[in-house]
Order: structure tokens, then sequence, then C-alpha cells
């Protein structure tokens, strides 16, 4: 069973942070839109798949082809979006995580948790052996290495650009340590204050649901799940029954501290061998060249259809297969 | 599993109609009351538990009895209500069914059994054997009968009041009935029709659910189970793997027609033998005599608890000592 937690946070809307939209102001529309194109031919909230602004498709197209493959169940999940999703979802909150350089960007952490919890509860207690959780978050690498910072790693998280803004979002993130008087590490025992301070809706209802549920969590997603990892780490939560699914890109990814922040952490991770330089499409073999890379549980998602005996290379071909769909019907871009 | 279906209508103001709740405006607020008080000791919306003007406990209590005894998982489904409950729960929709004097109940039909369909999928993916599905819908037995009649079954529904409103409930039908233009079985192979015209989002959510989902389905509920039952049956599906799960007030109640109008459609049932006559309090006993009856899936969460080797009598001893902790912090009526 897999999971898609939807979260906004207005760090996206910051000019340069997020490509997880044709543009700043669409990045909002792309949680509810990814949602939508898992269970439809394309989204309903708009008419055409999320896609960077040159043009590169959303990640869901590599969880919708896994799940073409292997038909596992998806249940959406609204952490915290501006509009909600077209389709039946669990309704965690409505809140968006705020621009941490002006103020506490989730106050209402607490209550989010809380309420994820009493959900993830009950899927524990239909003797679920397993759930993958998956999100969709743009502007979610930056809040993610804002909390790391907090939490008092060195790390830096990816981007879905090939050329990773670090240094814009170093800049947002000092901004938002100045505005709450710490330094990096200044939040190293308290992952809530992290949360509150600089987090988004998402990580804190994958927090609730990896809490309320008592089996085994596989957080899919690349250095988002780093940072959730690490506040579940220091809740006090033993990371055993925890592992990260995530593509190549992202670990293989030379911007990023992916492989030495997980073994920071101390949390295993699977990694999808996917491969579209074959593909017959530029938007999708440009993924080889670190566009776009993860997200919408894509990771997870091939590790479902792996584990079912299917191949990185039968994922990638449906992948290929539903691009051609969404051009015949227009619905790209 | 259980999952309760939140439903509104409009029907539930009309004044006599409905006792669930303490007056017309409040029943507005027992399906999402109804579904916090399943979790916390008591409603967030409001500050008590939903009460009939007389001041009878909601049945939710005798499910969350049944809950605290055997631990089984609940999901709340809002249907359609004017109220998100502040719980988590999956979303379907957010539009109430109007009074059908008026205009059609439900135009948004369709859409609403689409996205319960597309969630009811989801949940046969998880390989469960069976769903139990309650309801807390005010003015429910009211659109059920509107329905049945629509269908062509000379069917009474119930009443949680112990003087059933019959002769209202049938001027409003004809009311309706006159303003869409038709007699008795007038849709009676139109199933979509009479749901569009008279129901409400709460039927249309179990229809949904029920055909997304493949395994067993037990309809937790009373008279208005019997309008789900008869739509399903008029859409075609085989009934065998549906039954109805009640009290043995609903069974027994000569205002109704419960008996009767199950043969007709040709669904089993099962009703929970609960005896409140020895109660300590007088709001609990005065279910003998006719009062609340059922609803929020009591009876099917008797089911569930006797089927776990629990007795009716263990599920009466629970309710009295909810009943007690409400009076402790005050959270009754």
């Amino acid at each position: 069973m897999m999971l898609v937690v939807l979260g906004n946070t207005e760090i996206s809307t910051i000019p340069g942070i997020s490509v997880a939209g044709a543009t700043p102001e669409l990045t909002k529309l792309t949680p509810p839109a990814d949602a939508e194109y898992l269970f439809y031919e394309k989204p309903k909230i708009i008419d055409a798949i999320p896609v960077t602004p040159e043009g590169h498709p959303t990640p869901a197209i590599i969880t919708k082809a896994a799940k073409e493959l292997v038909d596992f169940p998806i249940v959406i999940v609204r952490g915290g979006t501006y509009l909600a999703p077209l389709v039946p979802h669990v309704h965690i909150s409505d809140v968006v995580g705020r621009d941490f350089r002006r103020e506490k960007a989730l106050p209402e952490v607490e209550k989010i948790i809380e309420n994820a919890k009493l959900f993830g509860e009950q899927l524990s207690k239909l003797n679920l052996r397993e759930i993958v959780i998956g999100e969709s978050t743009p502007g979610g690498t930056t809040t993610a290495q804002a909390v790391l910072w907090a939490l008092g790693y060195d790390a830096r998280t990816s981007s879905a650009a090939p050329s990773n803004p670090q240094s814009l979002k170093e800049q947002v993130i000092m901004e938002g340590f100045k505005r709450a008087g710490i330094e990096k590490g200044g939040f190293a025992d308290e992952p809530l204050k992290a949360l509150e301070e600089f987090g988004d809706p998402m990580m804190a209802t994958v927090i609730g649901l990896s809490q309320g549920f008592k089996g085994n969590v596989v957080l899919a997603g690349g250095t988002q799940m780093l940072a959730i990892a690490a506040l579940l780490k220091a809740k006090g939560e033993d990371l055993s029954r925890f592992m990260i699914a995530t593509t190549k890109w992202v670990v293989n990814d030379e911007s990023s501290t992916f492989k030495k922040t997980a073994k920071d952490i101390g949390i295993i991770y699977y990694y999808a061998e996917l491969d579209f330089s074959k593909s017959r499409f530029k938007g999708l073999q440009d993924y080889e060249r670190g566009y776009v890379k993860e997200g919408v549980g894509a990771g997870g998602a091939v590790w479902l259809a792996v584990k079912k005996g299917f191949t990185a290379e039968d994922v990638a071909k449906k992948v290929d297969e539903l691009y051609e769909r969404l051009m015949e019907i227009g619905g790209k871009g």
C-alpha cells in the first residue's frame, strides 16, 4: 500500500527555489494535480500534468507506471495544501507551510501530527506489514535542508533542477535562522521546534503516520525523507523499521549529500536504477541529465514493482507508454 | 474494518422530522460530532455529544463501546456534510442533500459515486475480506423512505423517535413526488434518478464504496440501509455479498416495515440483541422504549464485537461505563 502525502509551503513561490511547476505560482497546484494524475489520464484541477519550467514531466508518471504494472492501492493524504485534490483523499489539514524567513513555518505542527497519527493507528489495525509513504511538496527540499541544519546535520538536499540552487537555498535558510535566532544545530534536541519553525505540513503528516503505524515504513522520496528520518530519530524512534526508497538520480546527485547524510542519520536506503536514456522522449531522457530526479513516491513505487517481479526497465517502458498517451490527449505541460 | 459515512440533508431541519440532534438546527452538527466522539472523550466541533431533544445519547456510544472492546479500525468518510469533522477522514464530497420538496436532492450523485468507488477500489486491493459501513445522517430515514417509494417498495422507515412521525414523512415525500412529477414506483428502473431526486450524499457514498470494494459488505444501519440495498439491487448488484447489521430496536419497530422490506428486497440481516433495560441511566434505558434505536454503525459494531467473542451484554456494560465517563466530564447533551 502506498500513501502519497500532499504538502505546500510558501517557500516554493520564492523565484528560483522550486522547479516543481512551470512557474512559481503553479507550484501551488502541483500536489493536487500529481494526485489526480495517478487516478486519471490527466489532472482535474488543471488541464495538464505538472512540468518543470522547461517542460519535464512530473515524477508522478513513474509512480503511475508502477501502479499500472502492479495495481497496488494508493491512498492520497492531504497533509496541507492550498487546494484539495479532486480525488478521494484523507484529510489531515488544509494549512500551508509559511515562509520561514518571516514567521514560524508551521504553528499547527502538533495538531497535524496528532491527526496523522490517529489515521496511522487505524492502518496499523489492518495488520499491514508495510506501508510506503511518498510525497508531493514543491519547495520541500529547502524546508528539508533547513530542518536538517536546525537538527545539526551538515547536509545539502537535492533539487529537481539539474543545477541545484544551493546558494539561494542557503541564503533563504540563513534568513530563517536569523529570524528564529538560532545557529546550525540549534534545535538538535528539539525536533518539534525544528519542524514548527522551518518545516512543512507534509513532514508533520509523515511523522504522524509513521508514529501511528507500527509496522515497517518505507519513506519514498529523496533528501526530503532524510529530514523526516532525522526528525524521527531525534524524537527517539528506532529507525530499524524504516527505510528510504528513492532513485539513482538522487543517490548519484553530487550537489547533494544524500549518501553521507543517510549514513550520519543511520537510515538504510534502496534506490531504483531507472534508466531513461533510451526513452523516445526528450522530456524523459533529460531525467538522466539531472532534471526532476524523484517525487510522488517514484522510488518507492518502483520498489513495490520490483518486489512483485518487475524490473526497473519494465517501469521505464511503461513510463514511455504513459508519456505517449499524454501527448495524444494533449495533457502534457 | 469499519467505515462511518457522514451525510447531511436539509430535510433534517424540517421541524419534527429528525430527533438526531437537540434541535433541528443542531442536526447539522451531529455527523461530525458523532465521528469525533468515536476517537475522543467528547466531540471537538461542539462541547457535548449529540442527543435527542429529550437528552438521549447518540448511538455512537454503542459503536464506541464495541470499538473499546475489540479495537477495530475505524475510518471516517465525509460523504457530504455542512462541516468537516475535526478528525482525519476520507473526503468524498462536501455537498449536502437538498430539500427535495423544492429541488433535486443530489445533482452531484454521479461524481460522489465515482469518488467513493475509487476509494472502495483501493480498499479492495488491501485484500480485506469484509468491510462494515455505518452512517450518521440526520433526516436520513425520510430520504430513505422517499427512495424506497420511488423504487416501488411499499415501505415505512423507522425513526429515532419513539413515535415515528410517519404522517409528516409521507407528506414531505408526497410533496417531493409532486415536484418531480412521479408516483410511487416511478423510478423502479432508474435507481440513479431516485437517488438524484430524493437521496442524500451518504447513500451515494455507500453505493460507491460498495461497488468499488469487491469483498463482503456489511451495511451497518437500520431502514436507511434498506434503501441502499434496494438501490444496489436496482443497479444490478448481486446482493449475496451484502448483509445488513442493525439492532433489535429497529427490527422490532412496529411502526416500520424493516422485516417485510428486507424480505421484499432479498437482503439478509443480523440484529444486535442489546438490552439497556438494566442500565443505571435513564437516557440509555429509554432505548428500550423506542428512543434512538440505531445509527453510527451501532449494529455493525456489535456484530464485530460478537465475532470476536464478546456478548451484547459486554457491549451494554461498556456503554454504561462510557455514559458514566461522559457525565463525569460534562460532555453529555
